[in-house]
């Protein structure tokens, strides 16, 4: 697989493209998709994972609050992952992850994810690069493991900003009072390691594609939630899901 | 790797070998046991999973009983592994004993396994040979997964007893009081499948090989926990371990 190259990779939405018509389409999207959930749930045979990545203030919250927090929560879990805790650190990095992969039937959205482990740990140099590596090696297997062990359909999601964005939005959480809970002094310190972040995930896409990585831009909201609806119509409707039949009449 | 036939591994003691002294011998390798325990819980770097696999009255409630439960109970835990329930089945086969492996510093016993997966399931027919063979793969992967990013060290035993011997067991549950909360009729309907079983477990010892098995001649109780015994105190006595000092005197 030849090497992605983020700086090659626009994080605007395409310029003939027109925002209200997308999100009418949208708009739309999200019917089917609450339709398709549901046949999911019935059939009780699929299940998938969404994996959110994303620099902070990329737009995470805003996909799971948009997109997939609109259909039936009965179906769909969201878990984010913050620092672990002393239990999750006295096991192995897949331990506390491998706990919240969903059930057949279910839409399960990670937050963040496994693969922070291979990120801000890397970053900030506190794994060695052998350790890196092998840790990429583990998360291959582990998504191997949910393909082919429990019909576990994958979809990971790389929210692509640009630096400009990033440090816009970092900016309103000081101001907008409704945005304030989320300022964390830190996010600034982690927004100055921009470029190792993009060579730490730019080495993830290459690495772990067991599971092939979706690059969504993330500079308008409207047109990166397009893309994620988008994608996960598509990904379910290519089930060719049925609803059961009653067995004993 | 050369295939194991368990026919040709002797079920007895060794003849030459005298019973009270090596009973004598076990008694102080428990001894030795405790404070290697006591070692691994203080430094809090290494955990140890131990795996208990054999046929129904193997005796592998007796070593949980007469060996590994012989050590401190804060720092050693036992978990069996029954008849999935259905939360479980909506999962991966490897999803509910991820979570019962070890944290640093502990002893874990596994009764029974994820090899039951590639067992039981299989000498039933309930599974396809290639699910099989991709259940052993991903077993591989995940050993491989708690060795190397956990520092867990993996102990797996197969209680090696003959046809004849289990017989015995298995009657004896039917007429001694202290036994009959055991019996369970399913298990002489098992013994019948004891060729299956044999060829299923030959192919677990060559294909799941990423950590070696311990195949313990379990005729005799005594010569079982010897081995056993004596076995763990080995890997524990090679981690080479030392109790940590005060850091901020």
């Amino acid at each position: 697989m030849a090497k992605i190259k983020l700086s090659d990779i626009d994080t605007n939405a395409p310029k003939k493209l027109d925002k209200d018509t997308t999100k009418a389409e949208t708009k739309r999207l999200l019917e089917e998709l609450d339709e398709l959930q549901n046949l999911l749930y019935a059939q009780h045979k699929w299940s998938l994972l969404v994996v959110l990545q994303g620099m902070d203030a990329s737009g995470k919250d805003g996909v799971v609050r948009n997109v997939l927090g609109q259909m039936n929560p009965l179906g769909v879990k969201v878990q984010p992952f913050k620092a672990p805790t002393e239990e999750e650190l006295d096991h192995d990095f897949l331990w506390r992850i491998h706990q919240h992969t969903p059930r057949k039937g279910m839409i399960q959205v990670f937050n963040r994810s496994h693969y922070e482990d291979v990120l801000v740990q890397r970053v900030h140099k506190w794994i060695d690069e052998k350790t890196v590596y092998k840790r990429m090696d583990a998360i291959n297997d582990f998504e191997k493991l949910l393909t082919e062990h429990n019909d576990t359909h994958i979809l990971k999601f790389y929210l692509h900003v640009s630096e400009d964005e990033q440090t816009k939005r970092l900016e309103e959480r000081t101001q907008d009072p409704r945005k304030m809970w989320k300022y964390n002094a830190n996010d600034i310190k982690e927004a100055k390691l921009w470029k190792e972040y993009r060579k730490a995930y730019e080495d993830v896409f290459e690495h772990c594609d067991y599971v092939p990585w979706h690059i969504v831009p993330a500079d308008h909201n409207w047109y990166k939630e397009h893309i994620i609806a988008k994608t996960v119509r598509d990904t379910l409707k290519d089930l060719k899901m049925k609803y059961p039949e009653i067995k004993d009449k």
